[in-house]
Formats: C-alpha cells, sequence, structure tokens
C-alpha cells in the first residue's frame, strides 16, 4: 500500500475513473463526496453508490452557499441547453478551491500522502478552476500553507485526457459506469442536452464504449 | 465608496480591528464568520456584535468537519497553556485556506472588490496558512482560479504589525474591544493562560491600551 488517498468523488464518469486509476495505483482511498446545494442530488447517491462498489469509505460534507450565481445551486436560473462562450451559467464561483482545501484538511489530518481530482482541461467547459495554471497555484498553496506541505501530492492524473480517453481508461479499470451521473439537471434519466450530458455522450461514442446509464432512453 | 468588500471576522481583536479599517476606507463590509466547531463559541456572539456595532449585515457559515486533529475543535485534545516549539496543537488543519476560498466565492457570487483577512506574521503562533508566502499563493490561486480574479484584491492590513501596533490601530478607529473575543477556551471570562490570551495581553500592555474585557477580572 502507498497510504491512503482523499479522492474528490462527484459521481460523475470521470471522478469514478480517478478514484479507481487511485485504488490501482495501491492508495487507500478515502473518497470525498460534497453536497453544495447542487440541483442534480443524484450526482450524490451515485457516488455513494461506488464508494460502497470499492468497499471504500466516503465522508460526505454538507456545505451551504448562502450567495447565488450558478445555474447548479440556483433554482431560478436556466439550466443552458447549448454550449455558450465564455464561462457558463453552470460555474459555481469557487467551487473547486473549496473542495481543494476541504480535501487538504482531510488529507492533513489523516496523514494522506495524496489528493486526487479528475478535472481535465479538454472538458473544462470554461470553467477558470479546471485549468493547469490553476491547480500549480494551488499545489503552492498546500505547500506554504499546510503542515505537511509538499509530503501531500496533488494529482490530476486526466488534466490532459480528454472524454473518450477517459471512458477508455474506466473501462480498463473496469468502472462501473452505469453507477455514475453526468446529467446537470439530475432527472430520472439523463437529459441528452445539457453540457455534461454531451460531453458524455461524446467520449462514449468516441471511445466505442456503450453508454449503460443511456442505453434504452430516448 | 470603494464598492464591497468580504473581512473575514473572528469575533478577535485583529478581524475586529481589519473590519473598522475596511469600513474606513471606504469599503461597504460584508462581514463573513465561521462556525466550525471551535470550543470557543462565545468568538461567534462577539463577531456578531462587532457587526451590529458597525450596521453590517454579517454571514454565517457552519462548516462541520468530520475529521479531527486540532485542540481547538477536538475535546479530547488539551489547549495548550504554554507556547511550544513549531506548530502547536491548537492548529486547525487548512483553516484560513477553507476561509478564503468561501471568502473568495463570496466575493465572486456579489461582486465584491475586495476581501480582507487580519492575520499578521509576529503573532501567527506557528501556523503555516498565516505566512506571507501562504498568502502569495493564495493571490495566485484567485487570479488564475475565479471568474474576476486580479479584480478582487486580497488584502492583509495587519501583515507585518505586531499586536501592540493593532491595538494601538485598533483604538484610533474606535473598535468597540469590549465586544471582541480572543481566549480559546471559551469561558465565561478570559483564561489568560492561552497563547491568545498571552499574546493579547502583551499587545494591549505594550500599546498602553486597557483591555476592557480584562477589567476587573483576577
Amino acid at each position: 500500500m502507498k497510504g491512503q488517498a482523499v479522492v474528490l468523488l462527484s459521481g460523475g464518469a470521470d471522478s469514478a475513473a480517478v478514484l479507481y486509476l487511485a485504488r490501482k495505483q495501491g492508495y487507500a482511498v478515502r473518497p470525498l463526496i460534497f453536497d453544495y446545494g447542487q440541483r442534480h442530488k443524484r450526482e450524490i447517491r451515485s457516488a455513494l453508490s461506488l464508494s460502497r462498489a470499492l468497499g471504500a469509505k466516503p465522508v460526505v460534507l454538507k456545505i451551504s452557499l448562502p450567495w447565488k450565481g450558478s445555474a447548479l445551486t440556483d433554482a431560478l436560473l436556466p439550466i443552458p441547453g447549448k454550449r455558450t462562450r465564455g464561462i457558463p451559467l453552470t460555474y459555481v464561483p469557487g467551487r473547486n478551491i473549496i473542495f481543494l482545501s476541504f480535501a487538504l484538511s482531510y488529507a492533513e489530518a489523516v496523514g494522506a500522502k495524496a489528493i486526487f481530482i479528475g478535472a481535465h482541461t479538454e472538458d473544462y467547459s470554461g470553467y477558470p478552476d479546471c485549468r493547469k495554471e490553476f491547480f500549480d497555484a494551488f499545489k503552492a498553496v498546500k505547500d506554504a500553507g499546510t503542515k505537511y506541505g509538499k509530503k501531500i501530492r496533488l494529482k490530476m492524473p486526466l488534466l490532459r485526457m480528454n472524454k473518450a480517453g477517459i471512458i477508455r481508461l474506466g473501462s480498463e479499470l473496469k468502472v462501473p459506469f452505469d453507477k455514475t451521473w453526468s446529467c446537470y439537471k439530475g432527472g430520472k434519466k439523463p437529459c441528452g442536452v445539457c453540457d455534461s450530458c454531451r460531453y458524455r455522450a461524446k467520449g462514449f461514442k468516441e471511445a466505442g464504449v456503450t453508454d449503460p446509464l443511456v442505453t434504452g432512453c430516448k
């Protein structure tokens, strides 16, 4: 065993692949799941289900952001159906910064050796907190602002991969994609129209893998 | 008016001085208070009281850290009475990183122009997340990882001041020090023994100012 690793787990296909990859690399995984008022609550159930499938004990952190400003947490804003230019409405201010800060606190408290996050640039959807520059800056925060600093490694194994590559990787790692969830709307079935659904569909198609979540859907 | 400023307000003398300074500089202040399971709950009441005194509307964010590891949040660990070498037991892993991440999210959501934090190096008590290197790294995170980036300024006006200087500044700004709270133990009266009490006492003494919280106490 390489020691413990905190894995940010959203319940989507990307973080599921990262969870399985971290385990494959020999880490004892500690999934960290956030309930931040997202409209797609089903994501959380998926994250719990993925953790159970690996026999890992997840921590669910409830965060209540009293301020608005994102279509993902504000029921008054529409989920965009088409890709827009610039930073989309689904951007949640500071989300990855907040998530990584908690992951860092958790990693320090339990003496974990690594933090895994499934962000990637190709499909970063215009979010500033999914860019390499951001992660590099966060590494400096980790090194300067914590007790263990460089002893905790920040890992973004998907950063330079595209969605098809991630789906292929997940397939090799036997990720149960039927337990994942990507749709921003969080209905009973994926909407097929939001950014997240369309990226997922494109990725599965290009990877030549059938998405078990879509099979049989309209 | 210079616009809005999010001010991290703990309820202690330092952040109280920063709150009054931000107001003096012309910002519409938005105090951000954290309830993170600290043993000294009285701190939160003090922060609310300071906000009311300025007519500012505070936001209180409740954060529940399910992991342990600090004497400030873990009732099983003792609050150290004497200054120890290295990082003290009262260090809360990632605390300022988490606090600043939320402040950044808040500032972005409301379009604030600045974030104020009352950290300073002289009295940083061995905490890695109170050092200049940490704040410089966090500025890079802010610039790379958010929508507004450099339009939000991170201000640490006390960084190079000592406690006596801060008390003097607070006196000039007419900070109601009787409404502040510093003791880690959070009893009815300051314990006078913990790191925080001793720094405060030293600061008031060197500044030649009477601490209204101690007057009449043993």
